[in-house]
Formats: structure tokens, C-alpha cells, sequence
């Protein structure tokens, strides 16, 4: 297997994109990598979508895309995993390189979600159809069993998911391409609209438009493109039962530290040396169970981080500090991209007023519907 | 690079199977390869589906066929480039087992159709929504351009195209499999009904349910599993503008070429050394295009070749001996990986009645879109 690093990195904002399309914004976040990895072509192109077909009747989007981005002819397919289809599509750009079936992959992922009118029911589509949808739950209700269950077993309270949303606006009022920019106090998250008890609208991450990109090569070949390649060095992909009923435990994401067992094992590194995380937070109490599952605390043990300042920038172990799928927007497909956008940004130490100082490995995680598929990368400064 | 093996195979009936769900499906076909292989788990998943989200509602179909394969855990990603999602699945397999990240790889496609009221507009969505769906046109008109193109410049004939539907079916008769398991006169296609001018109802492939999968791994471990392994030599990947009208020439497939040069680069072989075909006829016209862009007849060339002998069982290069997406169905996220398995029996000396003599070397051919997309592998034995 070959080592592979990342030596480019490009993403639109995030946010409610009324004049741009999916096509578009898949060409601006790619145009983006490349330009920044000085190269114009690439041998192949991953595109993690979710639902291009339910929500703008567009499946197919390799060769839209290729063709689009002026590359017609270039091998191009997309991926799916719910929302962790972007994660996907890093892992799947990784392993092309790694094998060495090709040199220069672009990793893209893109969601157009704000032109449909039925976007819970299409989301819905990533749960199991037959067991859940089928009988009118949503995603809000499903993490709202998964919060119960946490509340229940470990005594988690409404205050620790709502310190949750307070740090990643806090977050991302610093960063420039989120949906939100803006903090959010204790008490405008406790007293906001109830969603699926006892979730609120600002435990919940928002309906985006965006994508993201990143350039993959052989690490030996990465200064050709960049002076500050980052090298992937695991990648771990799990599963679980997809419907939530027919997990042991709701309260605990087996997908999430199964993929990170995988790839901390491929990294040969551990939870305690990593610097900087970005985690699947979709709903606040999604944060917690994927902190716990990754390591980062002792199952029951996470609740209280963000109160604590924690996992804020300056704090032991910082998350999101892209201010996560909470306040920097969730366009499902892009999501896994973008949190490698930002470890990249953090280990070129290029995140501004976010930097976590001497951040040189990062974790990413990924994952669809409630939790049955997980992505986690680990990636390192060379 | 290592070498890839397959060792297993296995697929459903294809027809219209109104007591098959889209994951019992995946279940049968799985279950046929991994017993075939002797084995009861794999390391990871690949399923190409080209619209579950809208055909039967179900996106993230890596952990819930995971789940219901009993292998709940296990890696496992869905691939989709519309028609061609089959041959992306074996593509992103095999890389995968090239890589090393990976021994022992499950691939699959699958496809529930006959459940949806509104076939024809969902699969409208692999062509370019804004450039043609929004304007009306569907796939059979689009496959009519593309002969009316070869007709005018060519010559070619509505006689031409039914012999090759006359050819795909008396295949399809000797293949238990199929969905049409009944041969049908030049007089039967030529008098059927007019569904885009020129082309009739016996030139189009049918809706279909269906599975199949393969088991795939490092060829030095191919003895474990079976002792008819099948060797993986070349795998290419191309595109071409989704859009028929951004392209030079309709009646040129490109993708497909291109693909196939990439295909043949890889296993250093050319047409002339390949015994047995499967290619994508998803329309009469299709099986045409494909020949001449694969080189196995110049351009303008294949059109008489159904009527002269010269693709059947016997013939000089045998094409769709399984029947093709025409007679044996067209679930089309199956198609691909269906056509493997095909090559897979002729290469073991197991395909009966349709046995190619003496087959060494086979090459499937899977589309997606109008010919956006193409997938070639060539399989060898070993």
C-alpha cells in the first residue's frame, strides 16, 4: 500500500445558496482543491452524495460532474452513505491511491437541499424504510431515543446538550464560510422551539446547501503540489444494525468506535494523541455518544464536556472548531468532506482565529442516519 | 498493486418478483456467492444501486444489507453511476482488494423497480436534469437519437437492431435465469410496438427485480475458496458529458472507448484476444455502439453482426450469452455485476447450453446514462 497525502483543499460557504445549483456547487468547492494544489487535472474523481435523485432529480453526478468541472473522459463515481457519504468519499479517493490504480484523486462531496419541499422525508430514506419509516418516525425522533437513552443510563441532562450548541456557535461565529456566524446563549438554546422531546431547534444541525473537496496523491509525490501536504494515516469504515431498535444500546454508536478501533489501529496512534477533532454532531447528543465511542471519554463521561470548556478551542481535546454540522451547516453528502477541510486548515495551522496551537494529528468522523455507518480518518502534519 | 481473484458468484432469478423486497434481494444473491465461495463472512461491501431513495424509499444501503447479510459491522458502501452502479461496485472492489486495505470483498448489485409507479421518470434522472429531463425526454428517446445518428451515417437498419433483440432472446432462452426465457421472430420485433421511433417494445431492455454478487480476493489466497478462480486483468472507468447533445458525435459511445483502452492497457490484451462479451444492451441500438467502440468491429460495423451469426454462441465473438440486459432483465444497479457472473460461467465451462468453447478471456461492458458513464473489465482464468 502506498501512503497517501492530501495537498489540496477547497469548500463554498455553507448556508442557504438560492442562485446555486448542484452542479455549481460542486465545481466551486473542486475548483477550489485544485487551485490550491496548482494542478488543473486529476486521474479520478469520488463524489459522496447522498440523495442527488430525491432532491433534484439528479443521480448519476460522476460524469455531470467530470464533464462539468471540464474533465469529461476522467474516471468519476459517486458514493453513498447517508451523511457520511462525503467520509466515504475520502476513504474510497484513499484507497484508489493506496492501491495505485491512480495517482491524483479528487474527493468531493456535495448536497443541494434547499430546493426540495420534502426534506425530513427524504432524510428519512437513510433509516430503515421497512422498520422505522414505514411507521412515521424522522430523524429528530430517532436521536431523540438515542438522547432519552443517554439521559437515562448516565443521567445526562437538557443543560449538557444545550452547552453542546453554545460551544459549536461559538465556533463557528469564527469561522467565515458557516451557515451560522453568530454565538447562541444557554438560554436561547433551552428556550428554543421543541423538535422530538427533548431535543430543541438549536440541538438540531440545519438543512444546507455546499460542497467540499480535497486533492489526494502519493505522500511521495505531495511537495510537487503543496508545501504542507497531510498525510492520511488511517481510515477506518463500520456498520451497524440499521434500524435503532435492533441495537443493543442506543445510547452507544458501536458503528463509530468500531471505525475508529480500525483506523487508530491502521494509524498506530490512540485517542490521547490526538490534537484536533471534528465529530458528526447532527443533533447535540450525537457530539456526545461520538466523543465517547471515539475514546475521547469513558462511556456516560462527555456529557458535561462543552460546560466544562473542554472541547472548545484552548480546551484538552477541541471539537468542531469549525463550529460543526450544528452551526457551520449539515449538506449531508458534503459534511465528511468538510471536516477534512478543516483538520487540514488546522494542521497547516491556517484556521485563523480557531487554531488550535501545534495541532499535528486530527481525527475526523463521519456517519449516516442514526449512526448504522461511520467514517473515521486520521490525518497527521508531515 | 496485488492481483484479485474471483472466487464466488451468485445471483437471483431476474424478473418481476413481487415477494422479493430490495434487501431480500441482496440477501439471495450474497448468499449464493459466499456459499459458492465457502466462506461466511468477507472484510467489506460494495452494492451498486442506482435508486433505492426512489424506487422503494431506502438510501444507506451499506449497513442495512450488512445487517441483514448476519454481518452487521462489517465495511460496507453503496456505489452508484446510474445503469453502470454493477460494474462500479467490482471496480471499487477490486481496488480495494488491489490495495491491500482489504482480503475477502463481497460485491453486489441490486435493484427493486417493479415496486415504483413512476419507473421511466426515475430513471430519467441519470440523464442531465436541467439540459434534458426538464425538457421532456426520457430514455427510450434518447437511445432513439443514438440510432437515428447511426442510422443516417451508417446505414443501419430497424431490421438490424431486431435481430440483434431476435439474438439476445434465443440466448436468453437457454439461460434459467432470465426474465424472458422465450425466443422471439424478426417478424414479433419488428411488428411490436413503436415506443420512441425507431425504436419498438422487443429493441428495449425490460423493468426488472434483481440481485447478484461476486466474492472477490488477493489472487494468492484464490485456491482457498475455489478451484475455478477467475482472474481480474484490466478494469477501466471512463465518462463522456451527460448530456447527448454536449457531445461530438451521438453515435460514438466515448466513455465506452475510452474505458475499454483503459481496460486493455491494464490487462495487455486487445479485442481480438477476448472469447466471450457481455455488453451493455439496454437497447437494441446499444449493443451496436458498444461493439464498435469496444473494437470488436470497426465504426459502422456491427449492425449486420446479430443477423450474421457472427455474436451468438458459436459465432465469431459471442455477445450477451446470458441474453443480455434485453432477455435475461435490466435491474439496472445489477446489471453490472450480473454480466461478471456470466463471464465467471463460460470462464469455468459452466454456462450449459450457452457454453462458449474453449473461453479464456471475457469482458463485461456495463453504461450508465446514455453511454455518460462505462465500466470494461477484463476476466481471465486462471
Amino acid at each position: 500500500m502506498r501512503e497517501v497525502a492530501i495537498v489540496g483543499a477547497g469548500m463554498t460557504p455553507f448556508g442557504e445558496l438560492w442562485e446555486t445549483s448542484l452542479r455549481d456547487l460542486f465545481v466551486e468547492a473542486a475548483t477550489g482543491a485544485l487551485e490550491s494544489a496548482g494542478t488543473e487535472t486529476v486521474d479520478s474523481i469520488y463524489i459522496g452524495n447522498m440523495s442527488g435523485g430525491q432532491f433534484v432529480g439528479q443521480e448519476h453526478l460522476g460524469p455531470l460532474m467530470a464533464d462539468h468541472l471540464g474533465m469529461a473522459g476522467v474516471a468519476a463515481t459517486r458514493v453513498e452513505s447517508a451523511c457520511a457519504s462525503g467520509g466515504i468519499a475520502l476513504r474510497t479517493g484513499f484507497i484508489e491511491v493506496a492501491s495505485g490504480v491512480s495517482d491524483l484523486v479528487l474527493v468531493a462531496g456535495v448536497e443541494k437541499m434547499t430546493d426540495g419541499a420534502d426534506t425530513t422525508n427524504i432524510l428519512a430514506t437513510a433509516s430503515d424504510q421497512e422498520l422505522e419509516v414505514y411507521h412515521g418516525i424522522t430523524f429528530p425522533g430517532l436521536y431523540a431515543m438515542i438522547a432519552r437513552a443517554h439521559m437515562e443510563k448516565y443521567g445526562t441532562t437538557e443543560e449538557d446538550l444545550s452547552w453542546v450548541s453554545v460551544k459549536s456557535h461559538r465556533h463557528g461565529a469564527m469561522n467565515p464560510k458557516a451557515q451560522f456566524r453568530r454565538e447562541v446563549t444557554l438560554e436561547e438554546v433551552m428556550s428554543s422551539t421543541m423538535v422530538a422531546e427533548p431535543l430543541r431547534l438549536l440541538h438540531c444541525s440545519p438543512v444546507t446547501d455546499g460542497g467540499a473537496a480535497l486533492i489526494l496523491c502519493p505522500l511521495d509525490r505531495a511537495k510537487e503540489f503543496t508545501d504542507k501536504p497531510v498525510k492520511i494515516t488511517g481510515s477506518g469504515l463500520a456498520t451497524a444494525p440499521l434500524a435503532l431498535a435492533d441495537r443493543e444500546d442506543p445510547a452507544s454508536l458501536d458503528a463509530v468506535a468500531l471505525a475508529a478501533q480500525r483506523a487508530y489501529g491502521m494509524a498506530g496512534v490512540g485517542a490521547a494523541d490526538i490534537d484536533v477533532v471534528e465529530v458528526h454532531d447532527c443533533f447535540a447528543i450525537a457530539e456526545i455518544c461520538c466523543l465517547e465511542a471515539l475514546g475521547f471519554f469513558e462511556k456516560g463521561k462527555a456529557a458535561g464536556a462543552a460546560r466544562d470548556g473542554e472541547t472548545a478551542v484552548g480546551g484538552r481535546i477541541p471539537v468542531n472548531t469549525s463550529g460543526g454540522l450544528k452551526a457551520k451547516g449539515h449538506p449531508v453528502g458534503a459534511s465528511g468532506v468538510s471536516q477534512a477541510v478543516a483538520i487540514v486548515e488546522q494542521l497547516r495551522g491556517e484556521a485563523g482565529d480557531r487554531q488550535v496551537e501545534g495541532a499535528g494529528i486530527g481525527l475526523t468522523q463521519n456517519m449516516g442516519g442514526s449512526g448504522a455507518s461511520s467514517v473515521v480518518h486520521i490525518l497527521e502534519r508531515v
